[in-house]
């Protein structure tokens, strides 16, 4: 393949991939194949080559957030604050959690996606975050004794929760800021 | 029906719900009315004369629990420490939404149960833990603002979350341990 084609599919590739990832957020895992093609400005047969399924999509959306997400705690790394740097890093992933609309379910329970990718996909957060959540236990800035996992599943669980209200990044905000602070902490 | 009829057909509806509710905790919304009708100790048609259907035993064991929480939160309202009460009254729900083992969203994804039906069941929650809530936050042991649907809110969430743990209950109880006392309060 040329230079010129090469670089063209893999500008197709990332156009329908940044597509797919608006579609997947507003429509969840149904999202249609056609007016992604549609709206990224190529015929159904590239988005096809591209990606031979709905699987293959998720499962490319779902990577491409993750790493997203990876890159984001790199990043948070570097805040001077401790606690802010993990916050903001959790707010990121609740709004993640939230705009995908129980896309992880859906891959999940339909078996589009593995389990043991859901458990890699998880490692790899948790990985992520280990490192914000270390510095801010040395700083006395977290509870004594969270994990990554707590706070994979705690957002998690704050996603699903909120995913059949009206506004469910709000309501995901809305609760994370309780459980950050605590609805009744000793005082 | 005579008298002593009309006990035995009550005390055998009430062994079939004991031994229901028992069931579902143990294997969730697939759990065996055969199953339920051996350990109870009657026959499958008395079990299929008080419940047609497996959408009508669950129903009943989803508002019988529904009735012990409302029942539990009346009693909690007599003690003597808001904090506890409320915290109490929490742990109950949590507990009882990790053993329900996904029964919840079973009903509700099957259409064994309409919308409208949780929905009461939630307003009937919400009322129930509205005084103990009004307490606590009158005498500033909670944090401010937070509604009876934050409450259960959040506890769905964490039984969800908890749910494909090894051990949802003990995972659901230390997840709502760190958001009863925050995960990162403000010092």
């Amino acid at each position: 393949m040329p230079d010129h084609q090469r670089a063209d599919a893999r500008r197709n590739y990332a156009r329908i991939l940044a597509v797919a990832e608006q579609e997947v957020a507003a429509h969840g895992a149904d999202a249609s194949l056609e007016r992604i093609a549609r709206i990224a400005g190529v015929g159904s047969a590239t988005v096809r080559r591209h990606f031979p399924g709905r699987r293959a999509l998720l499962e490319a959306v779902f990577a491409e957030r993750i790493e997203a997400l990876r890159v984001c705690a790199v990043e948070a790394a570097e805040a001077e604050d401790a606690r802010t740097a993990l916050l903001d890093w959790l707010r990121a992933l609740t709004e993640y959690a939230a705009s995908a609309r129980g896309m992880a379910d859906a891959l999940a329970q339909d078996r589009l996606v593995e389990p043991e990718q859901v458990n890699a996909c998880t490692a790899k957060l948790g990985g992520a975050v280990e490192p914000l959540l270390r510095r801010a236990a040395a700083e006395g800035v977290v509870a004594p004794g969270v994990t990554p996992t707590d706070l994979l599943t705690l957002v998690t669980g704050i996603a699903l929760a909120a995913e059949h209200q009206a506004d469910p990044a709000a309501e995901a905000r809305r609760l994370l800021g309780l459980t950050v602070e605590g609805l009744s902490p000793t005082r």
